[in-house]
């Protein structure tokens, strides 16, 4: 008998933005690998399954990549139902297709099941759309975690010609930043932080990309996981938030000072 | 009593990859509002609710967008729990922005949740990750619907810096193709066309950006919702699938023109 590795994407962090197959899966689990920003409320629903943390946290390495793959090969090959569980979705800079071809390589039969990625979703969840007509038409999703990656990526976009989501970058943003003021990116160009989107604790700042390299976040939240957004599109989160208080400046076009709130549009 | 809109993404197609939260508010809605693309498995979750067709599909549209926003409000102000549903997610090219905005302006208490994009599902689930080391570290996702939008984004887009996703460009596949070509990216750059993604009619077509221009794909499949992706990362999918007959040469790496297939590799 064979088993079956699923490789699931759990969202940003709220059990409830699971799919539905991903709920299932975890639900029907033997054994779960599963990543460091995957919540506790999400690896409670699988409830029969042993749990191995297997992630990597900046330079904290748990467990070799190549051991991952022989946990999941041994436990399929027994027959187990494998659930390798990763923040977001796991072909957005989640190694899922590295894993894939080692389950293939072996001989062992997997699925992919997406998940939602903080890419879109944290913006979203903070009133900030991707894409907006008359703002933006595109976005580029770009690894904020190795220079070496985001930097050639950030040398080739022309500035302001896409909406740019930086995951995995919050510990860089201040040298993110200056590479798009050396780019030639207006100093003025809005930003948005966000933290731990869709949990409790999700704490947004907005200012400029200016004010980004300086930004003040909430120590609490130093290890919580960050999205930078870089554009115009931001400004809709304050046009949200300002039209409670229509005769309120919004806070992102004063160029005061970057702001922090909560979205109280949010239920 | 005052209602809620929720604006909902329906994800790729099936509806097991809705998410738990987007099911809930489906089964109960008073009222949902859905888009063209969006199965008649992901409505029939709504079992109790009022469901009206205002999509746009081309050229024929349903319903104007200001009459969408008045629906919303009014049943909303009676009380109603109303569901926008979107294929994929409400604020990736969904006008979910302009439909938040309407909402705020009218004093009208709403929520965002966030659904699987196509941009990364679509490729996911034909063995294509957005993102791959040493292949690819970022990618850039952009509507193929209107060239006064996907024109400026192609053109400043240097050839091969990113993963390159269109969404809605099945039409307009040639040129875009073209476009690419013109500006250096390099003819044998591996594309795919993804159409029916998630659904049981699900096909993919895989060839390089020279072929893609003239990609055959099913007549059948002329209406289902289509995921264009040009860039290296595309090879992958070859790979998966090449891994069963490790003799023959990947199609994609091939240039013999196009080639289309289910993966088997999906249980």
């Amino acid at each position: 008998m064979n088993g079956l590795v699923s490789l699931v994407g759990a969202g940003p962090g709220d059990p409830d933005l699971l799919t539905r197959k991903a709920a299932r899966r975890l639900a029907e689990a033997d054994l779960v690998l599963y990543d460091a920003l995957v919540s506790a409320d999400t690896l409670a629903l699988a409830s029969r399954a042993q749990r191995f943390y297997v992630g990597k946290r900046c330079r904290r390495h748990a467990m070799a990549q190549e051991t991952i793959h022989r946990l999941m090969v041994r436990a399929a090959r027994r027959g187990k139902r494998v659930v390798r569980l990763k923040g977001g979705d796991p072909f957005v800079f989640g190694r899922g297709g590295e894993e894939a071809l080692a389950l293939k390589a072996a001989g062992v039969p997997f699925e992919v099941v997406p998940g939602i990625s903080s890419a879109v979703a944290a913006p979203a969840l903070a009133g900030i759309p991707v894409t907006h007509r008359g703002l933006s038409s595109a976005f580029t999703v770009v690894s904020g975690h190795d220079e070496a990656a985001w930097r050639p990526v950030l040398e080739a976009l022309p500035p302001g010609a896409v909406t740019l989501v930086v995951l995995m970058g919050l510990g860089n943003r201040a040298r993110i930043a200056a590479a798009l003021l050396t780019r030639g990116w207006v100093g003025r160009t809005p930003c948005a932080v966000l933290l731990a989107a869709s949990t409790p604790q999700a704490f947004t700042w907005t200012g400029t990309l200016e004010e980004l390299g300086r930004a003040e976040l909430p120590e609490a939240l130093s290890d919580a996981p960050g999205t930078l957004v870089v554009g115009e599109v931001v400004s809709v989160a304050a046009r949200l938030a300002a039209a409670e208080e229509p005769s309120r400046e919004p806070a992102v076009a004063s160029g005061r000072g970057g702001s922090s709130r909560r979205f109280p549009w949010q239920p």
